[in-house]
């Protein structure tokens, strides 16, 4: 066997699969993990593999080609920190470490620094895909030194899902936590996605009175469109599979509606909030899930507030249906508008230089969020590569333009049966909104320059005012 | 004059006007400010009053009486900790310090924690009424050690607003950081007041086409009933207001509509989401805050992002007009109920065991969201102390089946007319989905545990379950 070309440290499900992944690339692959059972396990299970095993860390790390090319799959925190404290005295100057995990980008950014100092190349890098995705072909997202992305891209490249054109679902991000950021968003527009998904749902379900069985045929249905995606496929999936342990449900009628989530869609929206960058259908997703999870609250509160006066009378349940995929569509289009403008104020903010429409591309195929309408964002910021928000791109545009009414009527109606519609009306929102030439927050500046003096601009001329409210100042 | 029993340091507008506000209750007050021409001008301007001026820090600790009550109004941040730093070795154990500004939670739960080592008191206190409240009573959440509170609570007690009852607007929030964290949900709140009344004026200014002096009877007409408030009340006096450069315009209308912020109202929502605590409305005016500076690509999307195919007819202009007011209050209670959920959920976290009823109580005057309405809070906690939500108490039930009706018709207008409601449509998202017994989040943990093994909860029994997706696995 060669030396190692690459090791990998931790191994569970993600580490593992990725191992595997690599390996059948061709490279020889070190692993090593903190409890030696786990990769005595692997090794077992895959005893003809060209997998290198160690036992401490030291041996690891010396079994490894040079400049040595790390991977690290370990749970994201403080236990990040413990894996580089230990790696740091027995590497070498130009040595590329990887952070594969879920890490907050500041963290990333944090610990690029402190191992520049001593020479070492630090790679943070997001990987979505799940497990699946981990082994056949993830999509990547890795932020550091570019010289340090240079050594390892080749074999990115090959572990990497890849688009119907055959592109590799990775590329060069930006510096430092660059990659880690633009997961973070990736992981921001999965709620969005996912909870539009799950209000049409609710919609379909309770207004329309759709049966599990028609629900998956609409989903079906949908994904045979311009909603095409992995989210929308497996929603379908979903709702065609019966209870495992019996109760002939189908399985979604077995699962408790309490939302559980891992903290990257939070951050997305704390980070928006930071930025001062308008991210409305993904926080509204983020809050959908903590009320969610007050199921305890929601029952006692079910028994005592009332819902709509008189329940809106559906005269065609089919044009409606097309109303709420046309209305899926037009606020997926919103949320990942909020989503490519929060990562060009962060852009700005953090000096990173992003491809707007590489990270597009590299969405294609492999993520979560997976789904051909992505190239649709690429061919928007390849028309425009400067482009302020993706709804002043033509093809979003006449998209807007179809779909629009669908989306206040839907809208409209989730409001007249009492069927929550968070995300919907963001989107709704955000859409006149931002169309608003002028909104009212005139009246807002005039407020807290009322009674905090915090001034304003005028429409008129430059400069900054205040108006003499009251005699007192 | 005897020793001065208080000082303050700070001179700014802010500093001032409570140094006033405290000597015109019969105390002498010692005043410090880093720039001395800002002490000498106050001593000029006040030449009558019991102000003792020091110029340098030295000096101001040594004129005062013991314990010391050193009251800080700086400006939020690196500043504070440099008074702090300046301070410490000249002070003594049992000595209290109050920052006054509008600082962040966490650094005053930093500041207490590093001073009490040195057996230093540190209040952290919201002041909020702005500068006319400073000089003739704010509201004030004091937060730190309770002994130290008493022996400043005779001073705060005189200076502050009182309610219609004659109760003083301040009273002892908890230990640490709980006085700046009540603020900040204080101001939180307030975003969301000022946002829903821009909201409700642009709506009758845009889809009744009402003019701004009609707006400003209205808006008259609303504060005599249950939504009389401090904001309501400055609304209908700005509408009547002239420019006063000579256009001849109302003053409104020749101020941008591009609102700032301080960042209060951001951390409140950064914060919620830390929490787990769904707080969408407020999160939606900061959101709307964040749209309406981006001016310039707004006015681009004006050009080409099209409205509604039909505006909606409106046929009864005063029904819709109470409709709006309805809704208005309905929306308002749904923030409050969040703003107050939130600080149970922190109460919780950071242990301290705050009163909701007597928050309430004391903003009933002197702040900026100052309202009779918040005496039905306190009735509310007072009912039941444990109240999970406002939304459970039989008063805000009552208010909600009454108001709810008009929510949803406002809500469908106003997505109907392409008038941007993000705050009213937060608000009939949330009792939606806080009434819903069962919401879609069970698809939501199929997806989850489909794509990322993420595992869920089952209705029918416990523990936790991993459902078999797919043969890989």
């Amino acid at each position: 066997m060669d030396k190692p070309q690459i090791g990998v440290i931790g191994m569970a499900v993600m580490g593992k699969n990725l191992a595997l992944n690599i390996e059948s690339r061709g490279y020889t692959v070190a692993i090593f993990n903190r409890t030696a059972a786990k990769t005595e396990a692997v090794m077992k299970e895959h005893s003809e593999k060209k997998l290198v095993p160690s036992y401490t860390i030291e041996d690891f790390v010396k079994s490894l080609e040079k400049p040595r090319r790390i991977l690290m799959m370990v749970k994201a925190g403080a236990g990040t920190d413990a894996v580089i404290d230990e790696l740091l005295p027995l590497l070498d100057k130009g040595d590329v470490l990887i952070d594969g995990g879920n890490t907050f980008f500041e963290d990333t950014m944090r610990r690029n620094a402190k191992l520049d100092k001593s020479g070492i190349n630090f790679i943070g890098m997001g990987v979505s895909g799940g497990e699946l995705g981990a082994l056949e072909g993830p999509s990547m997202m890795p932020g550091g030194q570019k010289e340090a992305y240079d050594l390892v891209a080749p074999i990115l490249e090959q572990i990497s899902a890849k688009a119907k054109d055959g592109a590799p679902c990775v590329t060069y991000i930006g510096t430092n936590g660059a990659g880690h950021y633009v997961k973070m968003v990736h992981n921001g527009i999965e709620y969005g996605d996912m909870e539009l998904i799950a209000e049409s749902y609710n919609i379909m379900r309770n207004v329309l009175d759709y049966s599990v069985e028609d629900l998956a045929d609409t989903f079906k249905d949908w994904n045979e469109g311009e909603l095409e995606s992995y989210l929308i496929e497996i929603t379908a999936e979903i709702l065609t599979r019966k209870d495992d342990l019996g109760t002939g449900k189908p399985v979604v009628d077995v699962i408790l509606d309490a939302a559980g989530n891992k903290g990257t869609g939070k951050w997305s929206s704390q980070n928006a909030l930071e930025l001062g960058v308008p991210q409305s259908l993904i926080t509204e997703a983020v809050y959908a899930r903590y009320i969610s999870a007050l199921k305890e609250e929601r029952v006692n509160a079910s028994k005592v507030l009332p819902g709509p006066d008189h329940k809106p009378e559906i005269k065609d349940a089919k044009g409606t249906i097309e109303k709420v995929r046309e209305a899926l569509y037009f606020s997926k289009i919103m949320s990942y508008a909020q989503g490519f403008e929060q990562m060009r104020f962060a852009s700005e903010k953090y000096q990173w230089d992003l491809q707007y429409g590489e990270i597009a591309k590299i969405w294609r195929a492999g993520c979560i969020i997976r789904a051909q309408f992505l190239q649709k964002i690429t061919d928007a910021y390849n028309r425009t590569p400067n482009l302020q928000n993706l709804l002043l791109d033509q093809y979003f545009i006449d998209i807007a333009k179809k779909y629009q009414q669908s989306t206040r009527d839907v809208v409209a109606l989730a409001a007249q049966a009492g069927i929550p519609a968070p995300g919907f009306s963001a989107a709704i929102s955000y859409y006149d909104s931002y169309r608003s030439e002028v909104l009212p927050a005139n009246l807002i500046q005039a407020q807290r320059d009322y009674f905090g003096a915090h001034t304003y601009n005028r429409v008129d001329r430059d400069g900054i005012f205040h108006y003499t409210w009251y005699k007192e100042q």
